[in-house]
């Protein structure tokens, strides 16, 4: 298991996207929801035939960190070598990390706007849910808006069956229960969504994003990842920032108190309080 | 445009397959199909967005290269920085290139087996045709099969239309005609494809990989690039070996003739002549 903070001309991840990624929340020193990163860096690892690292490499990327909040990007490729698209006989996979200091964006957890974008994410099943490094269609979205006021964009996929977000999976309310979609056919399957989908907080549901425009029985919408925790969606727009729709406020929403007891963020919607650690 | 021989860890190439690259066959120092390959690669920095190098930073990437065959591998990311996946607001493209002597695999210019991949490619029109950095469909696909003797594996996309091979484009003879499929929803723009096409030497059609299966209409099967030149199939099997279909033996077809004319290969299948340069 290589690392460094370069790779050469011949890495398979930079060649094609070959590996896959963590982005970890740090807090003292101590990664946040860590065996549901573990658990999708092992399946992306099973779906791409990539020999996992070990532990103690793993736990060595997040060794001296700073007291305080910060966000480790974890990096594995297959690394170098093979004749094209075949693999190399005996792959040796290429690790890299950085951390980088963080705050989450607090005045999102009131509320905030977000867009649905053109894009339509395409039908993958064999590759959809792991965190990999194939994420064109992620960069496409984000391109398109720039408006500062849009803090996330949806997507649904080529069949309209809403997803996620950009960088965040997207959670409802309806008839008094929590739901975010299925992620069979493409989307990356968030870590905070799946401690929130073990702990019974969120269930799978389908939703259609005519449904979504539509329909009353949509009552609150909401995003979020392990990163940043939930933000609850005021409006959505189209990437103009035309309104499409308006949810009920949900400023104290179970949802996101279940999030941010995980992360460890204020239950409290609104800039940290004085003294506080985040 | 940066250029140098390894990326740092926030290049957007290797952290979300943010780019492109061009596979070109030198022969004595000189680019074959090159208007292909610089109308494609100027096709993909517009669907992404990417300003794309200048004619001299492309021809620099040749300069220097040696009598005989090479192959010219260009990568060009988007470069570093931006947060997530919102692009950085000054993006600085970094292009790498590579050259590598180069034989093409002459054996197969007689005819070759095939093997159908059961991978089946997701339709993402906002990406196809173009040769960006998210391959890992061809790698899944490319891990199929292990067999020396099976030399490509063709795709279909999730709705059952051929598309390519891993790293070939496909064409088939019907009705005394050529045919290669349309790539609006998924598959790469080969740029013997296209030259084949602008000749008049192919069209396109769409096939049903059952029709390929199943139907006489397929009276020949070849697979190519600009690289390897045409190899005629003999054999479509799966990618453990069971034949499928056998087509018709295609030693002097003019598909061949025609595409190893525009790479400066011998007309002859086979293995080169003594003090032929290929």
């Amino acid at each position: 298991m290589a690392s460094s903070d370069q790779v050469p001309f011949d890495d398979r991840g930079l060649a094609y996207g070959d590996g896959i990624f963590e982005t970890v929340l740090l807090r003292d020193g101590a990664p946040l929801l860590w065996p549901y990163h573990h658990a999708r860096l092992l399946r992306g690892c099973r779906v791409l035939g990539i020999e996992p690292p070990d532990d103690a490499a793993l736990t060595a990327t997040w060794q001296a960190s700073e007291s305080g909040l910060e966000v480790l990007k974890i990096v594995l490729t297959r690394g170098s070598g093979g004749r094209g698209y075949a693999l190399p006989d005996s792959p040796e996979p290429r690790m890299l990390s950085r951390r980088m200091s963080f705050s989450p964006a607090t005045s999102r957890w009131q509320g905030v706007d977000v867009c649905l974008c053109a894009l339509r994410l395409a039908r993958q099943p064999a590759l959809a849910g792991i965190k990999h490094l194939n994420r064109l269609e992620n960069v496409l979205a984000r391109k398109e808006w720039q408006r500062e006021d849009i803090a996330e964009g949806l997507l649904a996929d080529t069949d309209g069956n809403l997803v996620e977000a950009t960088a965040m999976n997207v959670f409802w309310r309806a008839g008094g229960a929590f739901w975010t979609p299925p992620l069979e056919a493409c989307g990356v399957a968030g870590t905070l969504r799946a401690a929130l989908l073990e702990r019974g907080v969120v269930r799978e549901a389908p939703l259609n994003v005519e449904a979504l425009l539509d329909g009353a029985s949509v009552e609150q919408l909401f995003v979020g990842n392990s990163v940043q925790g939930v933000w609850p969606v005021n409006t959505l727009t189209t990437p103009d920032g035309e309104p499409l729709r308006r949810f009920l406020p949900a400023l104290t929403s179970p949802l996101q108190a279940a999030a941010h007891r995980l992360l460890g963020y204020s239950l409290l919607s609104g800039p940290p309080l004085s003294g506080e650690k985040c």
